[in-house]
C-alpha cells in the first residue's frame, strides 16, 4: 500500500521531517510518499495562508502523476480536506482529526498543544466541524511559530512540555501535538508528563492503513461526491504559472527525488 | 461609503445580478462595486470548487487597485471569509452568516433553501462554525444547480417556493435564500409563503453599512490578526498566471467597467 | 424612518443618554424617538424588576400615540422582546442580541461586560435562548449597579476597562457593553484595549435601519403571531393607574418633549 | 405545610380545576391554597400575555396577606418564575420544569403535548433555559386554545391522545401535559397510550413538598438574590389600579373564599 | 410506602449511615429499608468497581424476598440504574440525578463535591447521559477516598467546605454532595457557605415518595422494557456463589436485621 | 501482535462469527484470540443484560491466563469498556466507538443500523458519552433480536438493507452495523446501497493494530487509573461460582480450544 503524505507548506525540511515520522509509523509493506505544494506559503499560521495552501494542495494533487492508495494531509487545524475528498477516490485522512480520534481511544479527554495562540480558535473550529470537540479539554499555543520550532530544538521541547502540562491540568488525559512541525517529539513529551502523546502524522498513517486495509473509501453519496463537470479557468494552477512552465523553479521538492529512497 | 461585493465564481452574469441586488439594498450614499475572481470555477457546488474559489477571491483582493470600505462575500456556505478578514483592515461580511443573522432578528427559527442537496451539510457546517446553527430549523436543496437557476426562471421560483414550504413545515419562521444566484427572488417567495424571506446579499450590504457606519472593523487581536511576514511563492497568483500577464484574457469582468455605472 | 428606542426603566437621565447614543448612530434621515415606561423600577438589576419592566414597556407601547418604523429595546439581558414582537407589526430589535450579533461580525468570539455579577446568568440565558451563546467567551460583571455607573464616570470607565481586559484574556476578540447605561463609553474602552467595542444601542439602531431598509418585519406565522382576541382586565395598565389619570405625575419623561429636538 | 398554587390567568374556573389537581396530589398534612392574579389576561397563549401575567403574578404575590411554605406556578412554558424566586424566601416550583423533571425520572426521553402550535417554541425555550431540553423528544400542539380545552371535554381528551401518540412515535417514553388547563386528564391519556403521563401541577406539588420537607429553599447567592432596594413607581400595581381601590371588582376570585374549604 | 435504599458497596457502616439519612428525610408513613450487595467491592472509586457493583446490586435485587414500592440507588456517579429500571416495576431513583434535579429547583447552576478527582469525568458523564449537565457549573474532588471520609470527620468536613467554596466560585449556586458516604454532612456545609446543600440520598427519598405518591412508575415502552426471556447462565449470581450457599458469610448485612427497627 | 476479541455474550456461535470477521480484518502478523464470558446472558438486548455482561467480561479478563496486546470489546452500545481500561494496561477498543470513528473518516455523517428499537437510546447514549454523537444522522432498529439475526440470513440482510436505506435518507453517508452479530454482512449491504458500510469488529481490530503499532496505550492519569487496592468479596466471580469449580460446565467455549486454530 502506498500512502501519500502532503505537507501543506512549501518548506522542504518540514516535508522531510513529516516523511520520517510517517515512515516510522508505517507498517511493513506500506510505502510512504511525501511531498508539498508547488507554490504557496512557507508555513501556515492563519486562515489566509491556510486557504492558499488548500488550493495549492488541491493543485498538487490534480497534477501529480503517481498513484497512491490514501492521502494524509499533514496540516494541523487547516482547511482543504473536504476538497481532496471530492477530488480523489482514495481515502483522505487529516492529522487534526486523526490525532483527536486516536487520543479519544486512549483517554476520556484530550488536549492539543499547538504553535501560536492565534491558531487556537481555528483548531477548535476544525474539531467542532469534525464532531470531535466535545471531549477536547483544551487547545493551547506555545507561542512558537511553525518555523521557529526547528530553531532551538531543546527550547522547543521544553516549551511544549510546559504547555502540555497546563493542558493536562485543564483535564486532558492525552496530548495531541498540534503542528506537523512537531513530528518526532511525542516520545520526549510523553516521558516528561506520563501521559500518552499522539502525533497526528503517525495516527493518520495508521488510520489510512486501517481504512485501506478494509477496502473502504470516502462516501460519494452526498458531501463528498465528485465535482460536477464545469469550466474552471486557469486550472490546474501550476500548469498556468509561468515559472513552472519555464524553469520548474517553483518545484521546491522534486516528487520523484523525495520518494526514491523509500 | 463604498462596498465591494465579491461574486465567488467567474460567471459575469451572476456578478451582474448580485450587483443589482446589492445596489437595490444599498442606502443612498453607498456605492456598490461588484466583481468576481480572475480565475477559478464558473460556479461553486462543493468543497473542491469552494477552496479554489477561496484562493481566487483572496488573489483578487490582493491585486485589486481600488479602495473600498467593506467587503461582502457573496458565496453561500462557502469558505474564505476568515482569510479575507486577515488580509483586509475593513469589515468583511458573508452572505451565509448575514442571512442567518437577519433571519434571527425576524423570527424564532429560520431555514435555508439552497441549490443542490450536496451543499446542505456544507452550509450547516458554516452555520455551526459561525455559531448560528442553533436556531436553524432546516436547510434543504431544490435540486437545481447554481447555473441552472437562471435557465427557467419560472420553474426556479416554483421549486424554491415548494422547497421553502417544506422548510416552514419543519419549523422555520423566516426563509433564507441560500445561493447568491437566487438574488432578487425574495419578494416573490415571501408573497407566496407569507413569511419574511431574506436575501443574503441584501442583508450583508445592510450589515456592512451598519458596521462601517459605526466606525468598527474586524478585531485583530487573535483569530484575524494580519498574516505574518513570510515567503509565499507565486503570490499573488494572478500576477504569475501567464495568460494574465500576456493578454488579460483571464479578466472575466473588467473591474472598472463593472463599477462605471454606479 | 422613525426608530423608537425604549429605555426599560423610569430613569429619565438614562433615556437621555441612550437617546444620544442612538442619535449618534443613526443614519441621516433616521429620526430617533426615545422614551421610558410610565411606571416601574428606576433601574433593572434582576429578574423581578425585569419582569415588571417587561409589562411596563408593553403598556407604554400599547398606549403610545406616535407611529414608528422599528423598536429598539435598550435593556441588556432583559425579558420582554418577544411580547413586543407579538404586539407590533414593525421590527423589534434588542440591544443584547444586537450587540452579540454585531460582535460576531467583527471577531471569532466576543465577551460581555455588565453591571452586577448577579446579571451574568440572566444575560447568558438570554444569549442562549437567542441562539447566540456559542461564540460568547465570557460574561463578567463590574460590580457597579446600573445607577452607580453615572456616579463617578472616571472610575466607571476604569472598572469597565479592567473587567473587559479579563474578558479578552478569556478569549473574547470583541467586547459588548452589557448595559444600556454604558452607552457612549465604547470609544474609550476600545482605545484602551485595542479591540472593537460594541454598544448595543448603536448596533440595534443600525440593525433596525437595515431591516426597515429592506422592507422586512417580524414573521407572524408562529412564535410571534399577534395576540389572540381575549379579555385582559385592567389593560392597558397605565389607563387604570390612578396617579396617571389624576396628575400625570407618573410620566417621568414627556414623550413629545423627548422627541421635540429630533 | 401550606403550598400556594398560582394560576397565571384570571379565569377562576381554571384556578378551581388546578386546585383540585393539586389537592389530589398533596400529601396528608399539606394544605393547598390556590389563586390567580387580580388583573391580566383570561388565558395565556403567547409571549405578550405571558409577560403581562408574570407581572400580575408578582403583583399578586407582593400583596397577598397569607403566609405559605412554597409556591407552585401553574403556567406551562410561561415566564415569571425567576422573579418570584427573587421575591420570596420560600421555594418556587414551576409546572414546566417539574413535569419535565418528573418525566425524566420515569423514562429516557419525554415529550410535551400542549395547546396551540405557537406555544411550542416558547416551551422549548423554557426547557432549554432550564437545562432540561436534552431529553425532550418532541413538543407538539393540539391546536386547541387554553379556554377551548374545557368546551368539549370528550373531544379534548381525544385530541390530546392523538397528539401524544405522535409524540411517543417521535421517541418520548413519558408524556407531559403541557397546559395547566389539562389538569386531571393524565389518567385517561396514560390508559390510552400505555405510557406514564405527568401532570405538571401534581409533580410540582410533590416537589414542593420534597424541598420544603428537607428544609431547603432558593439559593440567594447569585441569580435569585433578593431585589435591591430601589424606587419602583406604581408598585404594587394592584394598590394603584383604581377599580381595585374603589370596588374590588378586579378580584376575580376572593382569596379567603378560595382557601376556606381546605 | 416502603422505599428500599441500596448502598452499592459492601461496607455495612455506610449502609447504616445512608439509612439514617434516608430515614431522616422520609415522610411519616414512609418505611426505609436499606441494604447492600451480597458481594463486590467495599467501596466504589472507578469504573471497574462500578461495573462490578452494578451486577452485584442487580443480583441483590433479583434475590431479595421483601417487596418495596421504590428503589433508591445510593451510589454517586455510578452505573446500574437503567438495569434496575428494566428489572423492577417500581420506580428507581438514583442519587446522582436526584441531587442534580433538586439542586436545579433551588438555583440557576449547581456544583458537585465528590471524593477522588478520578471520579470527576465519570460523574460528568452520568449527568451528561441523564440530560442534567447543562446547568452544572463544576464537579470537583476533595482528594479523599470513599472510606477515608469516615476516618477523620472534622478534617472531612473542612475539606468538603473548602472544595465547595471553589465550586461556588466557579458559578454554582447550590452544592450537591457527591458521595453516598457524605450523607449527613449537608447542614454543616450549608451553614459554612450560605448556599443550599443537597444530599442525594435525601433528595432521592423525597422524589421516590413523590413518584409513588402520584401512582407513577418507569415507562416500559422502549428503553426500560422488561428483559426478554432468555438463558442467563449462573444467574442469579449469589445463588451460585459457593460461600453464599454454604455459610452465608457473604451477607455483609442481614436484610431483616437492617429493617427491624423501622 | 495478539488481539483479544471479546464477545460479550455466552453464545459460542457468535464468538466464532466475530472471530472470523476479526481474523479477516487483521493484518499479517496479527493473531486474533476470541472468547466470551464464562457466565451471563446468551445475548444482550438491554441494560440489565448489558450490566451483567460487563461484570462477566471483567471477570473473564481477570481470570484469563493468556497475554494479549489489545482488547476489542464486541458488544455494540454496551457498557463495560471503561472498566476494562482500568483493569488492563493494554489498549481497549470498543466496536461502537470504533465503527463511529471509522465512519467519520469516510463521510460527513453516519448512521447505525441495530437490532431492536429498544437499543436505540442506549446506543445514542454510548455515542454521546464517547463524544461521537454529533455527526450521527440516525440510529435505527431492524426489529430483529440478536439471536434472530442468524435464523434467516436472507431475510436478515434484506431487513438491514431496508433499514439502512432509511438511515441514508435521514442524512447518513456511511452505515455502521450496530451489532456484533451482524459481522460479515457489510459487503452485501454496501453493494446494495452504494455507501461505505463499517463493521465495528473489523474497525476495532484495525484501530487496535494502529494503537499498538505506535506503542501507545490507555492514559492512567485520571479516568482510567488502575483500581485502588481494596477488598472485593467473591472476586473474581468465576472462581467462586460453584459449577465452575465443580464441573467447568459454565465454560461455554474453552479458551485454548478457541484459539488453537490461529
Amino acid at each position: 500500500m502506498r500512502i501519500l503524505v502532503m505537507n501543506p507548506n512549501t518548506t522542504a525540511s518540514m516535508t522531510a521531517s513529516i516523511r520520517a515520522t510517517a515512515t516510522a509509523a508505517a507498517a511493513p509493506g506500506t510505502e510512504i510518499l511525501a511531498t508539498e505544494p508547488l507554490w504557496g506559503p512557507e508555513s501556515i499560521e492563519g486562515h489566509f495562508e491556510g486557504y492558499l495552501s488548500a488550493a495549492a494542495v488541491l493543485d498538487r494533487l490534480a497534477t501529480l502523476g503517481t498513484p497512491f492508495d490514501a492521502l494524509v494531509m499533514a496540516g494541523f487545524g487547516e482547511p482543504g480536506r473536504e476538497g481532496a475528498q471530492e477530488l480523489l477516490d482514495v481515502p483522505v485522512l487529516d492529522i487534526t482529526e486523526s490525532a483527536a480520534q486516536m487520543a479519544m481511544m486512549l483517554g476520556h479527554a484530550y488536549g492539543v498543544v499547538t504553535t501560536l495562540d492565534r491558531a487556537v480558535p481555528q483548531i477548535q473550529d476544525r474539531l467542532l466541524t469534525a464532531g470531535l470537540l466535545q471531549r477536547c479539554a483544551a487547545v493551547r499555543g506555545t507561542g512558537l511559530g511553525v518555523l521557529e520550532l526547528e530553531e532551538d530544538p531543546r527550547r522547543t521541547v521544553e516549551v511544549i512540555i510546559e504547555t502540555a502540562r497546563e493542558v493536562v491540568r485543564a483535564g486532558a488525559e492525552v496530548i495531541c501535538l498540534g503542528c506537523g512541525g512537531m513530528a518526532g517529539l511525542d516520545a520526549e513529551v510523553a516521558a516528561a508528563l506520563g501521559v500518552p502523546v499522539v502525533d497526528g502524522v503517525a495516527a493518520a498513517v495508521k488510520f489510512a492503513e486501517s481504512v485501506v486495509g478494509l477496502g473502504l473509501t470516502t462516501s460519494t453519496v452526498r458531501s463528498f461526491a465528485p465535482p460536477r463537470p464545469k469550466a474552471i479557468s486557469a486550472w490546474p494552477l501550476s500548469r498556468h504559472l509561468s515559472p513552472v512552465r519555464d524553469t520548474g523553479r517553483l518545484l521546491a521538492t522534486e516528487f520523484s527525488a523525495q520518494t526514491s529512497d523509500i
